[in-house]
């Protein structure tokens, strides 16, 4: 099994839903730098995993639609509660619709497999993993 | 599948027993920065893996029973060759009982896995990987 | 010169003044991976720089009059462009005060200079230096 | 299941071919930064999932093939492209023959699974991983 | 003293003249993660060292001129050892005229001086510093 | 000014004296990881700071000599409390005798200082600047 990772980041401001949260309730921001990696089982006729300049633009775009924002006031969001875990699948997700749409190329539909990971810290992080 | 990953360290002295050990048969000593990773097929009730500020309390306790310790000279310890691997292995079983006895919450009783690394340098690191 | 370095992190929402700033101008929000670097010609009577866990806990003290909160609303920063330089200043002025204050303990009177470096990511970091 | 990683890097220059390679299609260069992880479900009589000190020779007699060199000349890679992940699976496949000629090791012989990391920047990396 | 440090990185071939360079004689390559630090004893008017969007294009800039090629066979360069000091002397260099020029913008002229530091490993790296 | 950073790491055993150190009076041991930066305002003949294969030579020889030990009993060190910080400077001193002593080449002589940075973990280090 073949994988390429590459990162980007993003800063947005955001609160949490839930007691357990203590002062994350209030709110808050982060830095998420996030690492997205691209599976597949084999290389394709370029011998790579993915075109990594596409699939540096496609995390970018999906990135831009949260990045410098309140992600409480965010109309595609309402009623999600944002928490590492939940951006994690979120980007795994619209990822995957870009891949299933072209966006990374004819060839990123043979891609077997996401992961997204979200450093929030130098001593946290989330992730999420699903197939394609 | 998603998970969380929280980061600590613990500072041991120690020595190794068999000839393939070479200069670290001597008592010499490590900084161990522990990356305990929790899996989870779907989220709980609140949106997370696990809760983060409880995993790392539990992830400092355990440590707690071995930083700043020679780990030659403890009980607990003693006939055990306390390798970086054994170590993994100790810290995840150790978690994983806290798991179970409900010190993570209620909640953590779901989750399907755990992964302990152990950096020992910027150059070499194991892990162990366990289900639950 | 002697130096010591401790690391910790705050996690805020704010906005920035100033179409310099494009989208940074919108509520958005960061983690600040925070080292505080504490200088000193010659050791103190225990051989160290400083009381490293008394340094640790004026940090996060330090640190948690900011953290996870929203600059934007802070009374004690109304009228700040709470740019990473600003903040870097401000925790090297508040742990100067502390440091002045005994709260380090006697020896860390004797310390020369504070660096104090904020990450904001992957990419960019933004540092204050000063003299005590 | 257990895991060993060791780091070590090397410094190849190369073209790639493909006009999806943009800019890297002219004679360039990269370190790469290797992770090579060693992977098996027991550990071995050592307590060990392999003698790090043969894994990490075994990593650097591999790398040293390569290193220093200018990949487009070498004759064992000729008609080869030499992408991220087609050098993480050479790598890979040359420490699997490594492994089962005992270069390891007799006990080597045990291991499960080989995972090979190239990180080629701060932003990007490429592995494979293969069973033994 | 305030500093901002924004990172980005080049990927070259090349080979170094003199013996002392033994394997590193032949042409390789490396992957350069740079940093660029710009520093200035007092903030402009936007509250900043640079502006950091500004500053990260002219990093780019200056690095879009070497990356991706092959330093041998530069004009620019030719009877140039180019060893990773030279390096980062270059790019410091051509930064500094950048900003004389403006290109970083007026309030940039009041910089103080520039230091770049290049990572050619997880082992290595080397840096030049200059006044403005 | 010039500089160049070649990292290395030691593995010891140690105690500290002095009821300020808290658990860290008890046996316990550190990896420390050692970034050596050799500092020149004009480079030498061969267009570098140092031979960095000599450099590198150098601080794996001072390194040794503390390297896989308990500290506490090293006849050298009897009566030395060995806080981060006065190893920090006991490795500078050391390398600043072989720089003189001729280990690193004529052209080694030439260096104006020196900076020994001991990372003890992920949150904490110590150094030493001292000039030659």
């Amino acid at each position: 099994m073949f994988s390429v990772t590459v990162r980007d980041h993003m800063m947005i401001a955001h609160s949490l839903r839930g007691a357990a949260f203590g002062p994350a309730q209030r709110l808050h921001g982060a830095t998420y730098v996030v690492d997205a990696t691209f599976r597949r089982a084999e290389l394709d006729e370029n011998d790579v995993v993915v075109d990594i300049a596409r699939a540096t633009d496609a995390v970018r775009d999906v990135l831009s639609e949260l990045d410098y924002r309140n992600l409480d006031d965010e109309p595609a969001l309402a009623g999600t509660n944002t928490t590492t875990e939940v951006l994690a699948r979120l980007i795994a997700d619209r990822l995957a619709d870009r891949i299933r749409a072209g966006a990374l190329g004819d060839a990123a539909r043979g891609l077997d497999g996401l992961l997204v990971t979200l450093h929030e810290s130098h001593l946290a992080s989330a992730a999420y993993e699903r197939g394609l």
